[in-house]
């Protein structure tokens, strides 16, 4: 990621401004349709300055992930005190309302950011700060509960819940029932399954399957 | 899919030829690296007519899903009458198995492979029938099963089997740990639980549970 280091109050302004402009773009135009000229001429900027903020579409893309976590973090902070299902529900509820303006971008991009050889994709080396940063979030889900875990299964937790997060993303960019139904109905089971899942982690084969799972997903998914 | 309708033996052959030609060039070179141009001569056959046997390498990917759909589907019909976790457990040895030598290939082609504006992709228009044939092998893990579930519930536990086999494959695909650790202890979390899930089967909040799941899988997975 080329972020300059330090951008002056005008500089920030057309950084937005570009940025802004590459997602009308992507969403109107089509991601692979629009090149770095044409968000150039439609900024009002010239490509030799464009590309000092920018480097390339994939650097806007990273730009919007990073756009997105900052609101997904205030997100998770001002979940109520409640139980872990229902926080975990509400966050995804946030989170597709969130990305639901991305979806066609989202979608357009899906290939290079599933591809295992691309540094830029969602499990890829360039965005392992962000993903370290998400999966934390997925940890304060858990930690915030009303009933939240003992500390080593709400690390536990985080790393199940961050890659069920995954999947539900995943699934819902494939998902054409009207309204994400099945979607919703996915995450009405997770939210059951949290509900009856959470007592039993007090049992000890079900702590030492969560430990499992969670330690299985660690290589993928990355340690928290 | 272009596949002529009827071939020769010899025109049969050659197209065998071309398509492991292809596969080991894919291997050594890489897939994006390798043109169909490349194919045709190291199969000692003219573009011209290495043309009409493949439009593209994308049919190529399609003849080895092909392929090792006809060697899977084998599989299946040889797994002996166990119990359903166990028969599970097997088959996906024996997929990870079949697919290891075109690892590689899968890792290239993920990207396309998983893109939803892709017709060619896992669960794009073009790959419809081979997806309703893998579905039904899982459907025939369950109902050959020692303790196979009722008729209805053997659909519904295909269809969430078959999901399961997908997820796991694409977590293989991103499993960097020696000998594909990670993969295996989420195939044994996968049989733990269908060991302990099968029996629950039989009371009613379980039955719909399942029930839920599979129908909401339906949409995307496509309908059993």
């Amino acid at each position: 990621m080329t972020m300059p280091a330090s951008l002056t109050p005008r500089g920030e302004r057309m950084r937005e401004t570009l940025l802004n402009t590459a997602l009308t773009l992507f969403a109107t135009h089509g991601y692979h349709e629009t090149t770095m000229r044409d968000i150039a001429a439609a900024a009002g900027c010239s490509p030799g300055l464009t590309y000092r903020y920018f480097n390339s579409k994939e650097d806007l893309v990273l730009a919007l992930y990073e756009r997105l976590a900052t609101e997904f973090e205030a997100h998770v902070a001002t979940l109520p005190r409640m139980p872990l299902a229902e926080r975990f529900q509400r966050i995804m509820l946030l989170r597709f309302r969130q990305v639901e303006p991305y979806r066609k971008i989202y979608q357009a991009i899906l290939g290079s950011a599933l591809s295992p050889q691309n540094e830029l994709g969602v499990l890829g080396e360039q965005t392992q700060e962000l993903r370290a940063a998400a999966q934390h979030l997925f940890v304060q889900v858990a930690q915030g509960a009303s009933d939240a875990p003992n500390a080593a299964q709400v690390l536990e937790v985080g790393q199940v819940l961050y890659a069920a997060h995954m999947c539900l993303v995943l699934f819902w960019l494939y998902d054409e029932t009207p309204g994400y139904r099945a979607t919703y109905e996915l995450l009405e089971l997770a939210y059951d399954g949290l509900r009856i899942g959470r007592p039993l982690l007090l049992v000890p084969p079900a702590a030492h399957a969560l430990a499992r799972l969670s330690r299985a997903l660690t290589p993928v998914f990355g340690r928290i």
